[in-house]
């Protein structure tokens, strides 16, 4: 259907995954592998194996599937297996799979025998509109999220809509906040036809369209020195608030519906902060709120949300630097904000669901 | 005294570091972090500060010595550290020692948030020769030596003879192999004149002029897809001969004393198969074996080495592949040698301390 250029590599769109073999063949490599997890092992393989003529030629490296198992521990097993598997230096790794595929598998293609060729395949829309565009690889350590990784870029990236079809709806909407953070960062006539689509039923150019802006912004500035912080929307408050359910909630959040409690909180930020308008605060509270599910940031653990904030990347000398909203369809970076208004934010967010 | 430009790093020659002072206030760093191991904390780092007039402004994060330490865990450890003390993306790290610290602090630099800036001021001779120079970071896994890594380029390198002062003869002896390499793969007439100079009293021409060798193989082949191979003389035999002592010596061998071994037996296979001739290969004999302890290459050893020598990160397509000469100061890469040759240069190497 159509293709991005994203620095090096190319980001593919519902070529039913054509020239991926032209790529194999192209690359000479000495072994393939395919790394998936088990979810996508029994979901995605087939799929896979049916767009390439049941293509047989490599191995899999299966890992446990969720967030919890994207951690340096999985990595040696993985690192390890390639050894085994004798694979040099001129294999190539498939990633096929939701982000914690691509994150990790790219991190560890990108250290074993100081780096290898991959490919991302990313099954879920969480993946395929955010985490396997950009040149981003990454592991957890101590549960801080991404806390290492590397700046890799992958040779190809192949976006299928079929694989949304092995998606739940829980797993739709947790790809669709990156969505609907893409129309609120960069472009408000998108926000609102999302608000009036079914992401139940997603029109592939939604997705073309989710892609291309964070490949235009990616492109700009692959670093993250600057322009590409405005990614982060919604993200350093979500990321905490994602980091602190994983360890304490029964049923923790995804990392979607994490976004969605982060992006309300920030857009009251942007309101203090950044001139967005008490309108466009209102909208964006009841448009998410409309989607996710009720959640409440327990006040108990406002201070570990900080303690958590206080690690996320974009921080330098010590200060905690958000990316705020000027009004929708546009975000600014290295936004300071006190700790006062962001535990003010977490109230309002609650407040939201107060009787 | 001199510098070197390398891709965009710069290598700076007997400056007692004064450039690091202007780079560190240049970067604008949030944090400065020195990285050694116990042993260069006690005899480099009074070095390091007094040729900084006293400069205090950084945190010291100190490790174990030696190469069984370069490992995942200790990685882990640092990552963590760098944590505890809130480093973000604009801190810089700056590696003091040889070149286990250089390669795990470079590792360890590139991977943390993805990445932060590092210097190199390598300590001892064989990481001013060889590990600090051509941006290789990496660590073992499972005793497989730099298992994973990265291509990350230092700011800058710094190489200050008065560190060598600091050294055993057996850590300059371990140099002085690479500086011999050096010889025998590119330059025959500094071949000749290392073979009438004293390792003990090194004068920096010579260590300037080995770093000048490997930084023009390296900036002319960063990712070693090819020419950069030939640094690889004696190290496919070796890094095998040293990672097995590492495990089975009571007294494990120095990287040097391997990479000694690895060059005779390497020598023999260049006659073999690469047209060096008999005189050569007794010179180098000769010359190596008046310089390096005696040593057995146990013979129940001999399948284990082949095994750990089909992991070598040169290999492709199942091929052990090897670095050899044509002539003294010369060398060709990608050559192909069956298992028995390799055998037979074991032997080889074994019959010269035989009555």
């Amino acid at each position: 259907m159509a293709s991005l250029e994203s620095f090096e590599s190319t980001i593919h769109f519902e070529t039913r995954l054509a020239p991926l073999m032209e790529l194999i063949e192209k690359g000479k490599y000495s072994k393939v592998f395919v790394f998936a997890d088990s979810n996508t092992s029994e979901k995605c393989l087939p799929v896979f194996r049916e767009m390439l003529d049941d293509f047989n030629g490599f191995d899999l490296i299966e890992t446990d599937p969720g967030e919890e198992n994207k951690n340096i521990d999985f990595c040696i097993g993985i690192w390890k297996t390639l050894l085994d598997f004798e694979a040099d230096r001129k294999s190539l790794m498939i990633n096929l799979g939701g982000g914690v595929i691509t994150d990790m598998g790219g991190f560890v293609a990108s250290t074993y025998k100081r780096g290898i060729d991959f490919v991302n395949i990313p099954t879920t829309l969480l993946s395929q509109v955010d985490a396997s565009v950009g040149g981003k690889t990454g592991i957890d350590v101590d549960n801080v999220k991404n806390m290492v990784g590397t700046f890799t870029l992958p040779k190809a990236v192949f976006i299928e809509h079929e694989f949304l079809n092995t998606l739940s709806e829980r797993e739709l909407l947790s790809g669709f906040a990156e969505v609907i953070k893409h129309g609120l960062i960069a472009d408000k006539d998108y926000y609102e036809t999302l608000k009036n689509s079914d992401f139940k039923q997603l029109d592939p150019a939604i997705v073309l369209h989710s892609v291309e802006i964070k490949n235009q912004v990616v492109t700009e500035d692959p670093k993250e020195q600057n322009l590409r912080k405005i990614l982060n929307f919604g993200h350093t408050i979500g990321h905490a608030v994602e980091s602190y359910a994983l360890n304490h909630d029964q049923k923790p959040l995804t990392h979607g519906e994490a976004i969605a409690i982060g992006m309300i909180c920030e857009a009251f930020l942007s309101q203090r902060y950044n001139h967005l308008e008490e309108a466009e605060l209102k909208d964006i509270t009841s448009y998410i709120t409309s989607l996710y599910p009720e959640y409440t940031i327990a006040p108990d653990s406002f201070e570990a949300l900080l303690k958590l904030m206080q690690s996320d990347k974009k921080n330098e000398h010590g200060q905690i630097l958000f990316s705020l909203l000027d009004h929708i369809g546009h975000c600014e970076y290295n936004c300071r904000v006190t700790e006062k208004d962001i535990l003010e934010s977490l109230v309002y967010y609650n407040s939201i669901y107060a009787v």
